[in-house]
């Protein structure tokens, strides 16, 4: 895996901590990618940089794997004049000048249906206040979306999740995973979108300094997290049945990212890159009119079990 | 094909113009459900009668045809306190009062490649203005999504379209043409969803009589418009590479309808039934990264050719 060469991603006129995070962002993606394609025997990873007028980025993109059916590693930093509305939840208050954005989103959808997908995002904003003054903050998180629930992965995933935060305070995962919860929700199924992990927007109270290293934690406990999932949960035999549970359960994964999810509206409303953003789409998905899983089968497991906020540590 | 029993659709405490809507809606409802049984020989349209508080429906639905991989023929009739906003344009002026909706909605997603998607709707709304009165509008039109094109069948289309139109005013056709052109437009992809049809909302100005008149008519086009091409090209025979690329083409469906749809917001935000929106899905789908089609190909020609506006009578 090599750096990407083709972009001069410091040239944007932003702060030292923006270049920082910039160069922070660019080795966590080649981290998770290598940690990826480690675990996919038949298909190499393509790097994708792209150029635009709203900034730069790099897709790291696999597909059709013997492991993955797709997964996708994005690094982009981009720049514009105001803040869009779907940038911040509504209650936020808008900082007013230009803005500075860059991140790290991973979308990882399994082909065996016992592996879970997995989100992860993490990104740092600045702007400037109406009196001039330098605003930032991070936002971020990771979840976990099963096709068939197993207690001790949900356990050994949320205790990732607490680890990742527990250095940083005590009030830290519970608020994070109350806002995992109440973000992946997909209103009009009134189901979760999975069994969550963290979720944290507008995060700027421990100071610069130790907000980095929080992102740094959180990033390496997502890697701690999904990787042993994705090796004991990959050699799990399955049948068609299980495809199509998976392949109809994608359809929700699709109607959160359409319908409620905020990155994907602030990337699409920002003119952003479409196929960056829509990299997270499920690469085969079955929609089928009033389904529901057989009484006592595995699959109404899932959604009396698992599709319902607990706490699992 | 029986009417639905199980509802009594004019309980409901609207005017004798809305139970004369809910009345033909329901003939309507019957009409299209079963031309689309007469070109299926394997499967058989379900009638799927649901109750909400909100109000009441019928979903017909045929799954997994050897024409038809999904056909969705919806009534609906419903009532709120006060609209929702979605449901007019953002210029249009919001009546104050509850309302009363009530609609047939078709999304027909044929197996053969060949064949072409189709979309149609008819709805009318009733409510009070800010005075009391009651006021009343109609919305509705017809639109096509191929995946591989044909001029003469957007020609017949179209000219199906303008004689739905015509009888009731020259200007209508081109209106209701360049809405359609609008209304059904993917800005991320910078590319129209088919070759469109006609689109209209907030209709009244030809006062009751006519507009009702007016809706029968665009019915009965659309029936005239879309039959014909499913004789046409359902006996093309196709390949896995023709598949692929209608269920990639899909993907674009499904962006439209759960990103900029408001048939589909609308719904969803009343809390409406969900199933019974979502029919619109397509049943097999594939999102795949950065997809281009090879340059000369008839995949390619779908985009140059058909997925742009053009005057096609």
């Amino acid at each position: 895996m090599n750096t990407i060469s083709t972009l001069n991603i410091n040239s944007i006129p932003a702060s030292q901590k923006f270049k920082q995070l910039n160069n922070y962002f660019l080795t966590l993606q080649q981290d998770i990618s290598a940690l990826v394609q480690q675990e996919e025997a038949t298909r190499t990873i393509i790097e994708d940089s792209w150029q635009s007028k709203l900034g730069q980025g790099q897709t790291n993109i696999l597909t059709d794997g013997t492991c993955f059916e797709s997964a996708g590693i994005g690094f982009s930093s981009v720049q514009g004049q105001a803040l869009p509305a779907a940038a911040l939840n509504a209650n936020a208050e808008k900082p007013s000048g230009p803005f500075f954005a860059t991140g790290v989103s991973v979308v990882i959808h399994p082909k065996n249906p016992y592996v879970p997908t997995t989100h992860f995002n993490v990104r740092y904003f600045e702007s400037t206040d109406k009196d001039n003054n330098t605003v930032f903050w991070f936002g971020g998180g990771f979840d976990l979306t099963p096709y068939y629930g197993f207690d001790e992965d949900c356990r050994h995933w949320h205790q990732q999740a607490k680890a990742a935060c527990d250095p940083f305070g005590a009030h830290l995962y519970p608020t994070f995973k109350q806002q995992c919860d109440d973000y992946f929700y997909l209103k009009h199924r009134n189901e979760t979108r999975g069994i969550g992990g963290l979720f944290f927007d507008a995060f700027n109270t421990l100071g610069f300094d130790q907000s980095m290293a929080f992102i740094k934690n959180v990033s390496k406990h997502f890697m701690l997290a999904y990787q042993p999932i994705v090796q004991k949960r990959n050699l799990m035999p399955y049948s068609e049945k299980e495809i199509n549970f998976q392949r109809y359960r994608r359809g929700r994964y699709v109607e959160f990212n359409l319908l409620y999810d905020r990155g994907t509206q602030f990337g699409l409303q920002f003119g952003g890159r479409t196929e960056s953003i829509l990299m997270s789409m499920p690469p085969k998905v079955n929609f089928c009119y009033n389904y529901y899983p057989p009484k006592g089968s595995a699959e109404e497991k899932l959604y009396t079990d698992y599709l319902v906020p607990k706490n699992w540590v």
